[in-house]
């Protein structure tokens, strides 16, 4: 049985900002104006949502969460619970949503000022719940600057004139284990964010996911996907399937099976010896945020 | 003959900054200190040059171009002089040495002001030859941000703690017709430069070369190589002969090939028939700038 659910305060964390499935965020006027502009109008992203939850977790709603805000140009955010908690007894779902309400509550604070990496700081600060999340955040400034913190596997795509101009790329300490913020003391930080941006421009696509996404679809398929789809409600859930799709496939040569075999993981030597290899979608949730940069 | 030729004045632009194979660039104390510091201490980075030309090309020392400055934390570039100039009596070579000349005396330009967009649009409009030519830029800032402006398929990849964490993507307008800055005014402008950035940390590895480099050496290679090697001199060196090596070999299935592949090109149908596929690695002039950042 194939599952989708829409994104809605159910599934993801519960804030009015993140039942919206189309947004569109306006800029301020510029406060600080570039001394050499390049001619840009006020931006602001369209965005659509959309999470499926491993197929053993419908139930509960997976243990991605994620916040779409309308501060200045926008703000997106996924994170993704560690899910090794749950042999603890703990559910991971509770660190990583009480991570995106935190951080949904502090876009506007005066500290953070646009800096991603210091979102991260105080949102990761403040969560009292036991567990660990991947996290990345994405926030488009009064200068159309996309800026983004990357703890985790996490990822983001911009895509301009079908072309990706820019991605993030997995931190991770071996295979399958992800860069984390925790609850505990000895793991990541917001000192181990990855921290890059890039000049948005009118037209560009922003794809953000959790490893769901970026595990069972590759890049060209979302460049594909968002040439045949305008909607970005339409193209999150089109690539949420596509990615669930793949995910519970097990011919499917995924990025992930991929990925695996590059790391020396494989079938028993017997089944090499028959011509078969290591396939398969990753199980697992799948959050999408597709967002178009408009002008006002 | 394998024939590689050290970075030096007589095969790229002359200028005394250029012509140093190892240079250690410090950052000026913090004149606009962020209100959220992450504390950085003082960056700058050591850069290893090599430039290895087409064999067909080794008399006038190829087509591409490189500087690097000491300005501020540092600034390294490359561009890569459009062949198809050739077939109009034209040296490709011309506008890329003159735009590479152009732009290292523009450093420290007030307009400048650590914008590498800005950089390339002064370089290009005061560039005079005739001809075109990839380019890439990149500075690192007073606050160790590493900004970086693209327009074509030269590229920039950044390695930490043995893993990528930033890259630039070609911009083309179909396979192996990248974007480019020209003499003439059909082409790309500094508007069309992909511009991004990256907060850079001590140990980061900095690579930057010409599609020569990128079209003949895996990004995993890049990786290996890196971590083989701690001198920037000698892993540019290292990184240069794998392309040239890789840029020769008829059998190496190079990244080149596999997009070729990707993109529809192959053997003659009665060769696929023998099992047989396209493959080699692709002649081209190969610039390598190696830069690690370092505290002072």
């Amino acid at each position: 049985m194939k599952v989708t659910i829409s994104s809605s305060p159910a599934i993801a964390i519960q804030l009015p900002r993140m039942t919206t499935r189309f947004i569109r965020c306006s800029t301020s006027p510029l406060s600080n104006p570039n001394p050499n502009p390049v001619l840009r109008p006020e931006l602001s992203i369209r965005v659509g949502t959309r999470l499926v939850p491993h197929p053993k977790k419908v139930a509960k709603g997976g243990e991605d969460a994620f916040f779409v805000s309308g501060y200045s140009g926008g703000v997106i955010a996924v994170a993704d619970g560690v899910s090794g908690w749950a042999e603890k007894d703990v559910d991971p779902a509770l660190f990583s949503r009480e991570l995106m309400r935190k951080a949904s509550s502090l876009v506007d604070d005066e500290e953070v000022n646009y800096d991603p990496r210091i979102l991260v700081r105080k949102a990761h600060a403040s969560t009292t719940s036991t567990g660990s999340a991947t996290v990345i955040v994405s926030m488009l400034d009064n200068n159309g600057i996309l800026k983004v913190a990357n703890v985790g596997d996490c990822g983001l795509r911009v895509i301009r004139k079908g072309q990706i101009i820019f991605s993030t790329f997995p931190q991770e300490h071996y295979f399958d284990c992800p860069y984390q913020l925790s609850s505990e003391a000895v793991t990541q930080t917001y000192l181990d964010a990855t921290v890059s941006s890039i000049d948005s421009m009118k037209g560009d696509i922003i794809v953000m996911g959790s490893d769901g996404l970026f595990d069972n679809v590759f890049d060209h398929e979302i460049v594909t996907t968002i040439a045949e789809h305008k909607d970005v409600v339409e193209t999150a859930k089109v690539l949420a399937d596509l990615a669930y799709k793949h995910s519970v496939d097990f011919y499917f040569d995924s990025p992930y099976s991929i990925e695996a075999r590059n790391r020396g993981f494989d079938v028993p030597l017997w089944k090499k010896a028959l011509g078969q290899k290591l396939t398969g979608g990753k199980m697992d949730d799948i959050t999408v945020i597709v967002a178009e940069v408009v002008s006002n």
